[in-house]
């Protein structure tokens, strides 16, 4: 009777694209690959309990008074200049919004422009938290594939001519989730012309655009917006700490205007206290030298991850090999089900996990390949997780191969 | 362009109920009788920075780092355990969530019930932030009328009657937003047997229940459910702190799993921080001793609101008078626009504003009554504010006024 009461968008027969993130394995020996945590022994804890300090003695009673529903204006104005100097988008505070997070403002961007059916591109595979928003408004999807620069700007204009009517595409431009893909400059300024040409809004979401081991972040896909039709999306999560839940977001004009509207009816506003001791943390502290740090041990856990998929996986297996971020991304043969391998055998045998593709297409229907997270995870355990992990992809493969 | 963009539930045309809050003058005699804001200089604000320090140092590193969609466990038993005591809800953690302000609980019920179209019971009026979540959904609205004991039972039932595929009923049952009034226990009874007989979700929504200058709390209509259709919200906004964001639900079942799916899938969880340093304030202070400080506050300040109506106002206009909770409703003859007077006349000459009763009706569409509040403005303000308030009343009443 009450799954009668439910929303189609909640119908439990339909498993959520974050279900994956967290499978369940109570083992002692479990080692995760799914989710995408941060190290939180790099945790700046001190200066950050400093910072909540700083805040409530500088700014006493009203700090916990009903604030506004953009957020904190220092703090957006520390943001604005940093996405200023980083992503060469010139914006200021009045143009940014605080969220819970970089999922509440995807999800608030789906809100604010999605009607049922309304039609949405997103990059094959495409990050399972962004579906899991969408979802929510029911959008048809259209994915687009990727090259080893970005989305394929040919199959997308192709895709955008058949379906003159699509309204919005999701992209991480910057190490993407789940690939750890980088779209190139000249992609960027190619897809923005062609937001303009079709009259879609872009969602750049960037999570990890700080955190390219090897290179400075490139210019925004935002820093080539002449229309005001792309929305930047970042946080404070991977950089800092996801606990402290901040996310931001930077829109322009009515697209502006109607998001916030949403979000003042979704919650009212976000954590002003967290805000000002956000803001406090970064007039104190060098944010710039404490992602250095982060870089510097999440290059030498990919490094680990690269060395083990080498040392410990079959020929047949394909990688990415990403230079920024948390993740990398492995395709098996066909005739292998990531999603079956993993809770028939590699949970119960290996005790080791990873996020199947089915959760990162709309359709649940690429089932050969799996996104590894090493961020959380100390070499050693990575490269012991691994030999266990190949092994079983190894023994799964002689399994599905004909006798001869 | 963009316009065509938007979703219809952010259609731009269409004002927000939630418009009338903040309504704007900057004029330095303004006084506002809108927003619904705690009075700040009863804010524990010592008590939490050392429950925030306690958090941080008792915690550690892990506490900034991703939690879990439901919240912080031991605040989860806290909230349960206290709406077991003074609701009379025999609940456990495990079926309590954590929310971004009580708003967010709203919002996430809302999207986890409500496909377009589906029928609604508020009462008439009704809480504008619930509106404002609702419409996001684009249901069909039933008002039901107020009596002195809260919902009109009969006219309830003859609604039911007529719209058997309605789905949920909201209300506000102790000290109503906007009203005041509070709702007889024999009603709460009556109302679950008939969400029982009608099969239909209550949306209890009660974050003044502690609110009671001269009684104790009355039993929750969610002490009634025998079948897990009454979902539970409540806030620590009211009787702590705003600033914190920090609101809860209690649900069971098939309800719950659907309502923790939407959460996770729009900001994944709320904060943590600020969940545990509300664990360590419940744990060393005593909140019922903080809210008897509130209520003496607060009545002091309704007396004065109920002086003034008497004293100020002209007969014509007759209004509440509530024992607890933010809130008094004035209902102001027929021929009266309340919207029209609040920007024609009342802000630009009197610079007094409050929220008029437009806002609290789904269809918009009573205009002879608005929302005052009380508690975060001094007695002597109050009065200088309803005697500027009632002046204006009184000249609009005598130009509505026929000459003889």
């Amino acid at each position: 009777m009450m799954k009668d009461l439910l929303a189609q968008r909640v119908n439990p027969d339909v498993p959520s694209a974050l279900s994956g993130l967290f499978p369940k394995d109570d083992d002692p020996r479990a080692i995760s690959f799914a989710a995408g945590s941060p190290n939180e022994d790099l945790f700046p804890v001190q200066a950050m309990h400093t910072a909540f300090d700083t805040a409530m003695i500088n700014h006493g009673a009203h700090l916990f008074q009903y604030q506004t529903s953009q957020g904190n204006a220092d703090l957006r104005d520390q943001l604005a200049r940093r996405i200023g100097k980083w992503g060469q988008v010139q914006t200021t505070r009045d143009h940014v919004v605080l969220t819970v997070g970089g999922q509440q403002a995807l999800e608030l961007v789906a809100k604010t422009l999605l009607n049922p059916g309304d039609e949405v591109v997103v990059e094959a595979p495409s990050y399972v938290g962004a579906l899991a928003a969408f979802d929510l408004y029911a959008p048809t999807y259209y994915g687009v594939p990727l090259q080893n620069d970005g989305i394929d700007l040919n199959a997308l204009e192709d895709t955008l001519k058949q379906h003159p009517n699509i309204k919005l595409l999701y992209t991480v431009p910057d190490y993407h989730n789940p690939t750890g893909i980088t779209m190139s400059v000249a992609k960027r300024q190619q897809l923005v012309a062609l937001a303009n040409k079709y009259d879609f809004v872009i969602l750049e979401d960037s999570p990890y655009r700080d955190l390219g081991y090897e290179h400075l972040p490139l210019p925004a896909v935002k820093a080539f917006d002449t229309e005001g039709r792309v929305i930047f999306v970042s946080s404070m999560s991977k950089i800092l700490m996801p606990g402290l839940r901040t996310g931001w977001m930077v829109a322009d004009g009515g697209l502006l205007t109607a998001i916030l509207r949403a979000r003042q009816a979704s919650d009212l506003e976000a954590n002003n206290i967290v805000h000002a001791a956000i803001d406090a943390y970064l007039t104190a502290n060098d944010l710039d030298a404490h992602v250095d740090i982060l870089k510097a041990d999440y290059q030498r856990k990919c490094a680990a991850m690269i060395q083990s998929l080498e040392d410990y996986f079959p020929d047949e297996a394909t990688f990415t090999r990403p230079d920024g971020g948390f993740f990398d991304w492995v395709t098996l043969p066909e005739e292998l089900d990531a999603d079956a391998l993993l809770s028939d055998t590699i949970i119960p045998q290996a005790h080791v996990s990873y996020v199947p593709s089915t959760n990162f297409y709309p359709d649940r229907n690429v089932r050969n390949g799996f996104r590894l997270s090493f961020t959380g995870l100390a070499p050693e355990t990575i490269d012991e997780g691994m030999h266990r992990l190949g092994d079983q992809i190894k023994a799964a493969l002689h399994a599905a191969k004909p006798v001869v």
